[in-house]
């Protein structure tokens, strides 16, 4: 089989744009052979030239966006994280007629709406499954999977380390802080949390999911973390069949649509309840498919590179099987 | 947003056939404003013109296939299940460079490698997503959202009536008898149950999803059914904390993949254990993203035409997004 090349860019060389490099790196031949595309990367912007990468070819490396954003490339792989450089380096891409793939919540919940549309007005798209719950298919499963029906809503956990400190205090009976402790010890919670427990990065990615799942305008919305959560009030749901998790949730209202990220109680029948530790979940409910559930790992270097990697393959893949 | 017309030719106004005019009836509104898709029924293949089908335009009805798959359409949706005709009419619809959706297991793990071939050698696309697991989009997860990744093993509960009539013996204390009956009173189960029943249905199933999870061959293939399982056995393992269920299961061995349907038992851990009634459920490892679970219903009028129309919609949104 004849393979299209497709020339990648990336910017940004950290957790994320790493674990792309060496995804792409072992999974090459089979990508070639399976979906007839040879992926080859041109260039990686990084911040310090000097900084071991091992495995990543130095001669890629520049520390000029512009090097990236204007170099030949089919499509701009931005894992600089934030919203300020990012968002700039996104527009200037599209500019440049470069399709974009993203692992960037914060900047999709931001601006996503003027990105996606200036997308449009260029024919170029954005990959973004890799912005919500790493390497579960999640935005494919809404966008596409459901493209035919109406969702009612759409729940979730969806921050990995909220849900890990809420069930080590339930199954080692640790308190909030000593929780956290363990699982910033374990890399699932960064030096500064605040992000994560408080909820704003939960309400993020559901701005995203809410944005797919529905046509209305968002009329309420409300955010609440699990920081200081008491260690009793777990024990004692657990001893009732119960779990405390932090559940984001979009549903309709009159008018709209309502936000929410809150600890709930939830029984041992919700689909949410089983899920434990770093892993994410999301409940879809739909009028003709019912109750969808997926859950995986929402984070971390090897799912989210296979969530951006299948999102740049899917591009040349979605010219090859269209229709004429 | 102007939208592009495509135009459906359906073979059969079944179960499936009928909940695909209805879904598309509801939602012809929304898919058109959100996807720019504007969706027609031209013809409708049927066995009895006489019988009542509320909210079926009855002009579309023949009973020639030939009118369907010669009309001017652009996707041809087989819903006639089987094997002999529906290859006939899938065929000379791709011959005709008609797309094709289809919900067809049977047809797909019967002869899916050469239609294949000859949609690809046509220029044409098959969906079906459809096929396994009705509105859990299955195959969009293992085929796009795991494009980048390597496959070690497909695990899954792909029939819904074995599921019910096990959790039915777990739960109620049923008879293997009994719960068969209430599977069959409550439209579970077909008047004669031996395919899902036997396991061929999980079979067929899974051969289509290992088809698209590894390109190996299949060295190794065994199937058991559930018919006649002891109801102690069910009890006993219930007693210590287990479940037992049909699992069909695919994954390396020397040489290829081996297939595997069997009822085994399963501990509480184990996301599987937690698929309850006519659910379906499918655990993905992978290397990169990990686990990953996805939990829905595998069958029905509403599920499987969600599936089915989805397919429809993203053939025409492929072009649309494609790289030029």
């Amino acid at each position: 089989m004849s393979a299209a090349r497709l020339r990648l860019g990336l910017l940004g060389c950290g957790t994320v744009g790493g674990g792309v490099v060496h995804l792409i790196d072992r999974e090459r031949e089979r990508i070639r052979e399976r979906h007839g595309v040879e992926l080859t990367i041109e260039k990686i912007l990084v911040r310090d030239l000097a900084k071991p990468r091992p495995g990543v070819d130095r001669r890629l490396l520049t520390t000029r966006a512009t090097d990236v954003l204007d170099a030949s490339c089919d499509v701009i792989v931005e894992t600089v994280g934030g919203v300020h450089c990012a968002g700039a380096y996104v527009r200037r891409a599209i500019a440049n007629g470069r399709h974009v793939v993203t692992a960037n919540k914060a900047l999709l919940a931001d601006c996503g709406r003027d990105l996606f549309a200036a997308a449009v007005r260029r024919g170029v798209t954005i990959g973004f499954e890799a912005s919500v719950c790493g390497g579960i298919p999640v935005i494919r499963a809404i966008r596409d999977g459901l493209a035919a029906d109406t969702i009612d809503c759409v729940r979730g956990i969806l921050n990995g380390t909220s849900n890990y400190v809420l069930t080590r205090i339930e199954a080692d009976r640790l308190s909030f802080d000593a929780a956290l402790a363990l699982a910033q010890e374990r890399g699932f919670a960064e030096a500064d949390p605040s992000l994560d427990i408080d909820g704003e990065d939960a309400a993020q990615k559901l701005r995203i999911l809410a944005g797919l799942a529905f046509d209305e305008p968002v009329v309420s919305s409300s955010i609440a973390g699990i920081r200081g959560i008491r260690h009793e009030d777990v024990i004692r749901a657990r001893e009732h069949g119960r779990v405390i998790r932090q559940v984001a949730s979009a549903h309709r209202v009159t008018g709209g649509i309502e936000l929410r990220v809150a600890p709930v109680q939830l029984t041992a029948h919700d689909p949410l309840a089983h899920i434990r530790d770093e892993f994410n979940g999301v409940v879809i409910q739909s009028r003709a498919a019912g109750e969808i559930t997926l859950i995986g790992r929402g984070a971390g270097a090897g799912p989210t590179a296979a969530a951006v990697v299948s999102d740049v393959i899917m591009m040349r893949s979605d010219k090859m099987n269209g229709i004429d």
